[in-house]
């Protein structure tokens, strides 16, 4: 387990500076809109960006599937058509891991829209596997997103019973601090996990009661109340070992600059770490 | 398309009597509970089963697929283990289709629900593929069976998004007019279905309107207003060319007798087949 | 198990009267060459070849796989794309089993032909796998076809390893007499068959010693010395209940007229399936 | 692309030196016998054997395939059993590549050798699927090893014949400049593959003639004559960005110290890349 920096720490949008950053902190993960490298690739060619991973020691460590699963089927299509491309240039510059997040509710039909989710996301599975990437599902489980007409996707539970749909053997689980605290979930519930099922793991923060904790005003690492090192731990003794990427999404500002927040969540993470460890 | 003697229309439970009605009024092929064949088997021995069909040159259209789909995870896994030796013994007398039904409405979540079933499903197909067998699944139209917490599937469109969860290719439609009619569709429904999609085919009647149609309150084909000719000629036209099951559950004892029933049953579907046929 | 006419037994080559001669003889089941039913239906429309077989009652017990395995790639995906359909209008005469065979002796290297021959027949296998149709390989036995540089498939052992590279469910076995006899297999080697691994069984005798028998010069069952009756009660003990085709390939002509070797190998086959039943 | 120390390089056989040794000399990847790991694991923990990689920050390029491929049936299944748990553990420290090499020449019967041989490395290759593991399959070009009675896999030609036989997507290839070099191919052979089927890379030299290099005779890059930048730069264009592993297999004990030899190799394949990646 390492640390790993992530866009929503900072307020730069511009690749080299944020692997700077990254690198200057001591992350040698990061987790990179794909976007951004693409736009940068298209500018300065491909081969420089990953110059700009390769001469810092940084490693993409997750890249968003670049599929719109909710689109008609004609888009959908050709999204797919494009992800093994895609896949293979987030691969050039060290990841082996894809992510998408499902909703918590949702105003369509549950077992229509469940249905043909779990067929898109198998065939963007199967679309990875050639590559060594895997895809890692996250649940979602501040309440306030609950207020669509049906339920979904609320916890760990839920998402476990959704992945025998998908059926695809690639796919498995983005586990966030957020998440799993608001979905009020215990250690005892990651502890069951087996390594492979871990794709991808979020630490930030929480002050509010896990029924009233906002998706957009989330904490650093270590400003709230979530137990993270005991969730760090339950993580490692399940057998993770990747990065640990810190995603704190916020709608007003988050205090400090762009490079305290970067630094103080480097410093968190790499304390956390070693006490989740220390206590195994 | 033939007629097929369906168990609903008799009141006898025993195997070679409702043989011997289903040769002499014609039928080439019979539906029978698969617990019939088996406890006769045990009785009497496999042999003298086979020889109760093929001396009266009936093959089994279909059988019911002998696994609990809801139990427990254990129980369930055990009636898989037995699925390849059943389905091995209903392929001895004829049989290349197994069909299940799912409920229009469920007290169940449904997201979990439908992802359970489509996994276990999907199992079953699997099971099913060395056997040459094909499964069909049956959505259920009558409104009062809509009555569970949550909506399920409740018609053509619903179980054609269900099957994208399952994603086996051995796996169809079971097609039958009660539902049909009761779900309101109309023959360009069938239309589009890709004959290697229609596994079974269920014909019955109702004089009710479609949203007051009772499940157990079934009529003999001809006996009320589902226009059979052209859902048996749609289907036709998309390329089925199996068996077709008269289908007549009920509670109250139907009018005449055994023999009376598969008899007109059996005129009745030769003539709409042929009027089917004729005006393709 | 029931005997099927195959057109080696007879000069015509004209679907109705061939079905004919067929539904003459007693014979439900029939294989016929795939072209021959194409070209009537082109003649005289797909409906009009269905109801010679239908009104016949008759069944079209297995089709040859129409797919070249051995084109260049571009061929090969053509001839895939097309399978479908076919597989489809074979279906809607009875069919249920396709077929091909596989070669004793090739020039080509061995471990190129097998691995590509395998991905093919996978891929046939996969798109035949939603028409319920199994896809069934005969290993080729007499000795003279064995001249070419390097040895494939000799005997039922061979293709069963071989089968491990195909990996489809709905993939078994055509056995047949000649080839049993002439790889000098016994009634043991067929013991250890489950029943959804053979797919179809043609039927022939010779009277040479099983390392001269020629391929070209069967002759009718019952008229050589291959144990026929010991193979039939085997395959019935292993759990076929299927066609049994007498395929009696030969380049001088046969004796007799069409329709008696027609009847003749219809009533020898009826008594040698009855004698292999009883001895069970 | 960066360089992967191999322990063909070194004397020693115990873990910790080497990676000390790895570390030392500039490397990020190294290669790793399984066994070194596992028995490092037995003695100290696995936790320990863990922090010996990170504290270097060293990740395990690759491990061989545990599995013993051409034992009896019951031995095969057994290794297959404990396959994904050892998978996990190489995992833990960083591997996302397991390979194993095919013979250019065997003694047993090709198309049955084959098949089996396919069919055992899919399934494999589906196990380590949920574990984002991907199989490299490594051809073997030294003439001297095709003295068996039939060939099997000489070149990059012939592996991807056979590939077609495997069938499962997570599986590619090792490339190895020794194997390319006596297999007498071009930098064209390699310019036709995605980066997706390139699986890991290892890099050796040889002074002999193509037809006379011996399998354990290899020298340290840039002590031969194979064109190894032009063959870094083929697999650098088609896409690989992983290691690049220096593996000198030998009988005869190789010039100078394990430390001069992991240093030499080390900084030559730093330049052999750079010149490579500059060529492009």
């Amino acid at each position: 387990m390492k640390p790993c920096l992530h866009p929503s720490l900072v307020e730069m949008n511009e690749l080299e500076a944020y692997l700077d950053l990254a690198a200057h902190c001591g992350y040698e993960w990061v987790d990179v809109p794909l976007h951004w490298i693409q736009q940068e690739a298209e500018k300065r060619g491909a081969s420089r960006v990953e110059d700009m991973f390769q001469s810092r020691r940084l490693q993409l460590a997750s890249f968003g599937l670049p599929v719109n699963l909710y689109a008609d089927e004609a888009d959908y299509v050709r999204d797919l058509a494009l992800l093994s491309e895609r896949a293979a240039f987030a691969v050039r510059v060290g990841a082996v891991r894809c992510t998408t997040f499902l909703w918590p509710s949702i105003d369509e039909r549950p077992v229509p829209y469940a249905a043909r989710l779990a067929r898109r996301l198998r065939q963007c599975a199967v679309t990875l596997m050639p590559h060594g990437v895997r895809l890692g599902l996250e649940y979602v489980g501040p309440h306030h997103l609950r207020n669509k007409a049906y339920p979904f996707i609320q916890n760990l539970a839920d998402l476990a019973v959704f992945l025998e749909a998908v059926g695809a053997p690639n796919v498995g689980y983005l586990l966030d601090s957020f998440h799993w605290y608001t979905a009020e979930e215990s250690t005892d519930d990651l502890a069951l996990l087996k390594p492979e099922q871990i794709v991808h793991v979020h630490v930030n923060d929480a002050v509010e009661e896990p029924s009233l904790a906002h998706d957009q005003k989330r904490l650093l690492p270590g400003e709230g109340r979530i137990p993270l090192v005991p969730f760090l731990q339950a993580l490692y003794e399940a057998g993770y070992r990747g990065p640990v990427s810190a995603e704190v999404l916020h709608q007003e500002p988050l205090a400090g600059t762009s490079e305290q927040r970067a630094q103080t969540a480097y410093d968190r993470l790499i304390e956390m770490i070693a006490n989740a460890k220390g206590d195994c």
